[in-house]
């Protein structure tokens, strides 16, 4: 066991975030794959996101945001902007794709990305590199790199709790007990 | 895709729920098997729990939870309420355990389980037959499954919401974009 006090809060380290990065796929794959057709394009409603349309946001944010961004810091620095993401881009890239083919690509994707970055043989004093992203201004690589990591669990939160929420009726009076369905954050 | 006009919610369906069900220990063991202690040993705080914790606890509401509340409904109905769950046993029983080994616990555990359901045969009817929680008053069997199958998702956003604020810090600007650190539901 770590003889960390705080529990609540670790420094980047690369090691542990590339043990978090190379999980997500073969996690969502386990969770996701094969799984019934209404599980799949389930949705909170409105124009929020199904399990479906997550996997494709997250292979977009594999072509256009972690990695391509990472190399316009080393490149670029701040003088040139992080292109801007499309949130809604996978509803076009996706139309039509199997949730399968869409599990494979993101494998695929994240497995090239992560030998990318390595290839990028990253220093300690690299992560401190600063570049300029269009919305919140000057970000640093390694906030770059945690928010890569955080962002995947989001969407694996984000993914069960949609499947979780199509229960809210069924579980009768357990819906006091079940945080993700009653909304408290406990 | 489906025709279903509400994508927020889905009736209980004995063969959705299986499979859900039956790919939890392997979702929980793509995320978490061979991770850095750090952040197997992570929480949020106080007596939160850490995904060791939650491993534990899972493993306990396989032992004395769900199958065997459901077979208490099938012989006793609302003549016997239910033994109350102990929501700390995991403490002493995870104690001095690795993670690897509740894992593999967990797994088999649930596999038998989902054996022991198939083999109740259970039909439409009886999953409108009634228990009683010591807590919760009269409950269906059917709302029982539900909720192992809502409580296992909300286990799995744990997890990843433990995880995901290990970096909150680390983010930096980008919090403001990630609603698991920053707390919004969006």
């Amino acid at each position: 066991m770590t003889t960390q006090n705080d529990r609540t809060r670790r420094p980047f380290a690369m090691d542990e975030a590339i043990a978090i990065l190379s999980r997500t796929p073969a996690t969502l794959d386990a969770l996701l794959r094969g799984l019934p057709e209404g599980w799949i394009a389930a949705n909170e409603g409105g124009e929020t996101w199904s399990p479906f349309d997550v996997v494709g946001h997250l292979i977009h944010g594999e072509r256009t945001d972690w990695v391509p961004r990472a190399k316009i810091i080393m490149e670029h620095g701040e003088s040139r902007p992080f292109d801007t993401f499309d949130r809604f881009a996978q509803f076009a890239e996706s139309d039509g794709r199997t949730l399968a083919s869409l599990l494979d690509e993101f494998a695929s994707l994240r497995q090239e990305n992560l030998r990318e970055l390595n290839a990028l043989g990253l220093t300690s004093a690299d992560l401190d590199r600063r570049g300029r992203h269009p919305e919140l201004g000057v970000v640093t690589l390694r906030q770059l790199l945690a928010t890569w990591v955080a962002h995947d669990l989001d969407h694996v939160v984000q993914i069960s709790r949609v499947l979780a929420r199509q229960y809210s009726d069924e579980v009768g009076p357990w819906r006091a007990y079940l945080r993700i369905i009653s909304g408290s954050q406990g």
